[in-house]
């Protein structure tokens, strides 16, 4: 990676999604990323939404990225649906999500991929927060695309905590378990930012409320994001009053990797498993194996600093 | 069960094997603990040198303990074979074991298993630091034992730390999987002392030196575990001098619980991972569930203490 501090072009690929949005926005809004295309993909919602949001959300922060449609499936299995619990039926928790202006590029996302990286080799980092499943087609159509890769940072995985979807498997990872494998064992440099730090990095109700009411995306985010705290309180007793920022917390990493801790490992996804599909395995007997720079741990005062000034959160 | 201190009936199951032979010497001597009889299984080496060095140590220690042969390959699956690299072609470390005084019992061990606790219901702790075959094979005969089996203490899986046989799998775990799922399905309250807690037990090389030559077991447990020192300094950088007290461990938690502290977690068994096959998959988001004690911390000083005093290593 280039080091903290200089210029770097980004690739955003999300299903847009509740922190997706912030995400875009914190990417959208960073001094230091290059955001030069946003890719879109199923998941948190169908991809005609998550697609839509995500053109929504630019629209707020009067941004012409293109945006790019990519799978609307996993590489090899039956999608298993949306999760309107967490992201509503609209993909942004029921809040009314603004028609957007533009439409998205007639190009896929895996071919959006492919050239951008092919016209500037060695040059792109790919910020995956969602299911890889447009990254795998790509290098499953190029594989010589790899090495041309300048990084990938994803959100997803456990390595050292429980999973959300399963007592092993986190959403990302669990929703397209051979596209994520297939990128593990790429040889593109990884960094992997799981459970491990995103539940580290809480936004909370009280921040929330004091979000700058004069933010074009205020009113859409705030709604949003109270249907999201709401969730996660109802899914999990021990989150009470906040949620955790697991897709922003990515765009912050490819920004400024000295956020984290990393380690390297080898880690293969499962996709065979009874009880443990779609689970990262770590071997934590091998450190310094491997290119997946597993996150362990989080600075996350300085992230959430960053994070309340940039999205706009007033002192309190 | 019952508090700390009380006598308590044990039968103990073992693949005799270095450590099973310590387990052995530990659970004879023990003041608390009335051993039954002993069961053994295929796993360290093949059943016919299991049974004959289990007989071989009870010699060794003038013990008459019943011995019953059981299972001499997993449940389902073919057994992939022995672990001559830990335990020596004759699963003692190659030590030159003598000839055993008396032969094994012609009851099967799954019979002897059922028949104790049909007899004792409520009054019987199953000690099963090998692959829980036997265990497994009386349940299936007969599933009313389980709410008559007073506790199964096994050592056994890996729920917080890396495996030792892939990177998630513990070997008596992964060596019969779908034994050990069906155990700990069955709702038998289990302790799991796991490698969590059992490479927290350290024999060092020093205090193997200052093994009492007096004991009767001293020269053939010297020889084994000198091998057993040495196999695990082959094939784990990080120790180096020293060797886990793997299965005398589970013989110490049957007789002292309060030597660990546990947690109840749900625990399932993988029987169909590519990368996960036998791991035991805790469900660390519900604690207080389900009927597994896992254990998480173990009072090493205070364990250590009673088993150099029990086997006989003199002060230095």
């Amino acid at each position: 990676m280039p080091p903290t501090g200089q210029m770097r072009s980004i690739i955003l690929d999300v299903d847009t999604g509740i922190d997706d949005a912030w995400a875009l926005v914190y990417a959208a809004q960073s001094p230091i990323l290059n955001l030069m295309g946003v890719t879109t993909v199923f998941g948190n919602a169908d991809l005609d939404r998550t697609t839509r949001n995500t053109l929504a959300v630019l629209d707020l922060l009067h941004r012409e990225t293109p945006v790019f449609r990519g799978a609307d499936r996993p590489l090899i299995r039956p999608w298993g649906g949306p999760v309107p619990e967490y992201h509503g039926h609209n993909g942004l928790g029921d809040a009314p999500v603004p028609g957007p202006k533009r439409r998205s590029e007639p190009l896929d996302a895996a071919h959006y991929i492919r050239a951008a990286v092919r016209k500037h080799p060695g040059e792109v980092t790919l910020v995956m927060v969602a299911r890889l499943t447009n990254l795998a087609r790509a290098l499953l159509y190029d594989p010589g695309l790899a090495p041309l890769i300048e990084r990938v940072v994803l959100m997803g995985g456990a390595a050292f905590c429980p999973g959300n979807v399963t007592p092993v498997a986190e959403a990302n990872i669990w929703g397209d378990p051979e596209a994520a494998d297939l990128i593990f064992q790429s040889n593109i440099p990884i960094t992997m930012v799981g459970l491990d730090v995103t539940m580290q990095a809480p936004f909370t109700k009280d921040q929330l409320e004091r979000l700058d009411p004069n933010r074009p995306y205020a009113s859409l985010l705030r709604q949003a994001t109270a249907f999201y705290m709401a969730a996660y309180e109802l899914g999990n007793p021990s989150i009470q009053g906040w949620c955790p920022l697991h897709d922003p917390l990515a765009v912050a990493v490819a920004e400024d990797p000295s956020l984290v801790k990393t380690q390297r490992y080898p880690v293969r996804v499962e996709t065979h498993g009874r009880w443990t599909d779609g689970m990262t395995v770590v071997d934590a007997r091998q450190p310094h194996q491997g290119c997946i720079e597993v996150a362990t741990q989080l600075d996350g005062p300085r992230f959430l600093r960053t994070f309340h000034q940039r999205i706009g959160v007033m002192s309190s």
